[in-house]
């Protein structure tokens, strides 16, 4: 197998997060996304969508999208479990890596691409342009604020953000909280439980991956 | 287990076709998003984030995401399959399914949701207040106009959106699709491959659901 990373970006960092987690090694190539790797015609043949984390599987196959090679990933290395134990606890995971991405990540990203000078034209991911929209960078700050809140509320009762088994989820909500700061969006000083996880999580060796 | 619908809403469908495809009957209640049952009290305590579906397990717990309520019947009724045979076909459902909720159905909501007077004060799901911003909506539609070659190119050299297989992905495209004709977008005249796949699946006993 063969990883297509980008060691700046905050998606791929949610594969390295979970490969470290794993112990799992992989032949890594990294993709510029600073000078547009992405939208060469060598990646188009990787992925169309032109964007990273990418996982290029033994039979030449690709697969792309956080939660799909992450899934496959357990599958082939179910040790430790980053998914759940149970079909419930599985449900559970899945739920809240979805509410982490919808509520968490797409805000910051909303901020982010729809505010840096570097973004004008290509407010969103993936090979066709469109144009920043500042009042959406701003409605995206509020969201993360909202989403901050939120988490720290599931925190008040639960030791990770999708119970008592550390996931896939807290992986997508360290990368969210860690994304946001490059935008100056702090987490809310009032919320104890939110700094109390992000405490444990960003102390496993994990995090720096 | 009981399920949290609204007959009317896209998001919900997707679970209402599974079943559907499943033969699975629930204990079904209404939720009328048009009058705001979604932010009662009574509501918030089955799901804080304010939307539609949520499945009420034998315990007591709620699930909400169609993505988690959808893998937590799976692993109860397994037959006939909607997420896949192997740990490849799972993890490239699971891949399709990501890239037709963010490629399509996120981007028809942001048309829909930041145009029509109903949600003037209310442009992203959830209990928050946010005003529409008309350009989003503007670019939800090129959004979706590129969403739909993007899925004629893929069904091109596919039966179905992730491979041989009917799965939760055709369901989310499906959906995708029915919803953009709330908004009159059409699939482009020149897409064949997506209109032969639009025909089939809308011929399925479970498209009425």
């Amino acid at each position: 197998m063969k990883f297509y990373d980008c060691k700046t970006a905050p998606s791929p960092r949610r594969v390295r997060i979970f490969l470290a987690e794993k112990g799992i090694e992989l032949e890594t190539v990294q993709v510029d996304l600073g000078s547009g790797e992405q939208f060469s015609a060598a990646f188009r043949k990787i992925n169309p969508d032109c964007v990273v984390p990418v996982l290029e599987l033994d039979n030449g196959h690709y697969l792309s999208e956080v939660v799909a090679i992450c899934h496959y990933l357990e599958e082939l290395y179910p040790e430790p479990t980053l998914f759940g134990r149970t079909p419930e606890e599985r449900a559970t995971v899945l739920m809240w890596n979805a509410k982490v991405e919808q509520l968490g990540l797409w805000a910051v990203a909303d901020a982010f691409r729809n505010s840096v000078k570097a973004l004008t034209n290509n407010a969103v991911p993936g090979p066709d342009n469109y144009l920043q929209i500042p009042e959406l960078a701003e409605r995206g700050r509020k969201r993360v604020g909202q989403f901050f809140k939120r988490l720290d509320g599931q925190l008040a009762d639960n030791d990770h953000v999708a119970g008592d088994l550390y996931s896939v989820a807290d992986i997508a909500a360290l990368a969210a909280v860690d994304f946001a700061s490059w935008i100056k969006i702090k987490m809310p000083e009032d919320a104890a439980n939110l700094a109390r996880w992000y405490e444990q999580v960003s102390r496993r060796p994990s995090a720096s991956a």
